[in-house]
């Protein structure tokens, strides 16, 4: 039994009601983005803002506090009982010192912007956006002084990535950015990675698309029986519980990639959720751990995986099979169109190589606003130049610059750096793996991916959300964060 | 404005998270029947269990009940005002006589008994069942007795049918019953309407039926905006809101009435629901107000409408065009087909002129039960004995005779006479309806959906649970229920 201490135990129980509300949010959610009727959204609001606020009433009740207070007094808890007390204190401290006004001053702030960024975006008007950014910056920063942190901007950060500070994170980012942009640069220069390619405008038939993710998640090893595929607006992954993971992925019926790519991508956040620890279910660390964590298991995925020669060689029979234009195209020209390396405006259409330089600059830029060196106002022409500087290309309007991403509007500052993270970290896991396993193109070639998936379960799964960030990195991969595998990864791929 | 006294409104506001969990409970139930991964059920089973405890705590909280006191003490209330104090103050005197050891041994008892139901049906073994439904019997008197109406009986019948007593359903059932007998002999005697049809042994392409279903949907104004038709084991209807209404079909791709029958059975539901004024949304009163009245709006578009030669003449077209094998069947020969009637052994398969004497079965069995007229093992014998007075075959085993339905199984008795209640009151609005639109086939036959539809707005659904069933069939047909309407409608449908 993971969980011995009867105080932990009364906890959990007590814990169990909010568990139970998550899991129907998150279904509402599900729902929301896939099966519900148009019309229904208005009083789909209104139940998920009652849900949510009952979920909080709970949460923060003198009841469940006091409960909380008795298991945290307790000596000699082992790991788990540990993790469920760090993640629930987590919880518990932000309420305590961030002042209820303030949180639902952010909730009114980020609606009302949340409507006005998608028309500012639209029209490409930033200055339309722009009060509605200041107010919101104002009542991060305040949020932030009431969490008491070293730094402001650190206080934000460790929101979505516990206990990493804006230290670790100029460390990493200053050892990646001009070797980065070096390395674009040199692999554009290179001409062998095409800027287009031609199967990019092959059109595919929907249900022969439908088959070949099927099959793919098949042998990748998703379980369909506590999973499902379906269709959205945009991929996403969502947890019902730990039996209950389910993906979605888009179908553009050209550029086959896309859907393909997603489909790969989301498997990776899934297989997190699906091998966490079964003893963990229903608990507060019974899900993973981090913003970077989760998105270092899509990016392992999509990038060592799925965009690797391996992965081409051991589907292209299926995927030929299934996408019949692909009798034109050989297995290394599959590769090169996966793999398209070329400046994008847009983050979430860029490579693997150049993506993290679209990151550094919004790390910039927020951190910028948080610190007072950067007024909301200079932000058009900021992230132009450094587009300019980074990238080597400056959008032609804000729409495909300063206002494309939705976080911001929504109030999430100190998110984007998790996605660098993702990468940074993919990479490490991918040299922890060899290490133990061999090369890993030798066995995605095999269709050994069971292997693998072991591997991340024993390494980093099955723990859900014991141990902090910085812990389970350190034990999985034997070292702390360090960017230079990613670096050497993309190098060997891409300048081979 | 429908609500006005600050009490109701303010009791309103409260009844708002009850509301919102009810939300939730019906999509995660709407899920389990459709797209659920089966290894997720037991990790939803925990979060639906404890969700329903939340909610029956929140409804049972004494500062829910204090601010329904002060509600229900107000004068002058209109009349939805007084329609949510009269449902409120069912429910909560249900809690307050029935004692909670009780219900919980129910929940036990039943829990089991279903399992163990299940079973017995396969192996059609009742000695197995006896002992549980013996218990389930014992427990369904104690409930009885607590709720102190004048008969035992008469205290779970109103559980289904709020103010219906045996009483009313002795006189109806008394009328029916020798009639129903006769008139259902003769019309096997006469040989019109086959015991089997061709039809029923042709196979159809399901993605065509799934054409088929949807475009019925759409002429008999199935607003998809705010439902939709979807796939599980059996057809049901669930409404989520007054804005998300769904349904679903089966798919058996012989014998196509069973799933378009089924469709438009289930539209009768969700149109009741659809219509229902907004105002009522979310409160106690936004919801339809009896299983019997639900039944009697499924059974007019079943029977009434889908059953008639008017519907098959305005759809042969689209019917022939999706299910080509039509080609070689004219219009009579699908009319016949539709309207089969032959003796049956499973309720579920009659047909509209024998089905009440299925209920009538089970009733007198049910209320034997309660009034300990007839013990639990004379059930056999007594079934088969009805069956063969009533319909005029006895079934060979127990699974085609007692042990088909599973409603006993759990704890549900008083519930088949609803089925009934919704065949007569069927009958009983299509006179009034038509008593001032003109004949219901000549409205089918020029496809004027509309304007049943708005009849059945006006007359019924905007309603809500606003009125008591009785009030409400007094209001909308000019009187009490009466059992003549639907003797007549046989009869001029069967022996023309």
């Amino acid at each position: 039994m993971v969980f011995q201490n009867p105080k932990i135990k009364k906890l959990l129980e007590k814990y169990s009601d909010v568990w139970a509300l998550n899991h129907a949010l998150a279904l509402l959610g599900w729902d929301v983005n896939t099966y519900m009727p148009r019309g229904a959204a208005e009083r789909r609001g209104v139940a998920v803002a009652r849900l949510s606020v009952l979920r909080q009433k709970l949460f923060l009740s003198d009841e469940f506090k006091s409960i909380f207070r008795e298991a945290e007094k307790e000596e000699n808890l082992n790991e788990y009982e540990k993790g469920v007390i760090r993640v629930l204190k987590r919880e518990l401290e932000f309420y305590e010192k961030v002042p209820p006004e303030l949180l639902e001053e952010e909730a009114k702030v980020t609606t009302k912007a949340r409507v006005v960024w998608e028309k500012a975006k639209e029209k490409s008007d930033f200055k339309s956006f722009e009060p509605h950014l200041e107010k919101i910056v104002e009542i991060e920063k305040k949020k932030a002084e009431y969490r008491e942190f070293d730094k402001l901007y650190d206080a934000l950060l460790d929101l979505f990535e516990e206990g990493l500070t804006s230290e670790d994170v100029d460390r990493m980012f200053s050892q990646l950015r001009i070797p980065l942009s070096k390395l674009f640069k040199k692999i554009l220069d290179a001409g062998v990675f095409p800027q287009h390619h031609k199967l990019e405008d092959e059109k595919y038939d929907k249900e022969a698309m439908k088959y070949l993710n099927f099959l793919v998640l098949e042998y990748l090893g998703y379980d369909f029986s506590r999973g499902r595929l379906d269709v959205s607006t945009h991929p996403f992954t969502i947890d019902m519980s730990l039996d209950d993971v389910r993906i979605t992925t888009w179908y553009h019926t050209s550029d086959f990639r896309r859907s393909l790519g997603s489909v790969v991508h989301e498997f990776g956040h899934a297989l997190y959720q699906l091998q966490i620890d079964k003893a963990l279910a229903g608990t507060p660390i019974g899900t993973g751990v981090s913003f970077g964590i989760h998105e270092s298991q899509s990016r392992f995925w999509e990038n060592m995986i799925w965009r690797s020669r391996a992965f081409i060689d051991f589907f292209y029979p299926s995927m030929r099979a299934l996408l019949p234009f692909l009798k034109e195209y050989k297995p290394e020209e599959v590769y090169r169109y996966f793999c398209i390396v070329r400046p994008e405006f847009i983050r979430v259409e860029a490579d693997e190589v150049h993506y993290p330089l679209h990151i550094i600059l919004r790390y910039e830029i927020e951190k910028g606003l948080i610190e007072d060196s950067l007024n909301v106002s200079e932000i058009p022409q900021v992230w132009n130049e450094k587009m300019e500087k980074y990238v080597g290309v400056a959008p032609p309007n804000d729409r495909l610059g300063c206002l494309q991403d939705v976080h911001w509007s929504e109030g999430y500052i100190g998110y984007f750096p998790t996605y660098a993270i993702g990468s940074i970290l993919a990479a490490q896991i991918k040299k922890a793996l060899e290490s133990e396993l061999g090369n890993l193109e030798d066995l995605v070639v095999k269709g050994e991916f069971t292997k693998i998936r072991e591997w991340l379960r024993e390494k980093i799964h099955k723990w859900g959300a014991t141990l902090p960030p910085k812990e389970l990195i350190k034990r999985a991969t034997g070292e702390d964060m360090n960017p230079k595998y990613f670096l050497e990864y993309l190098e060997k791929k891409y300048l081979a």
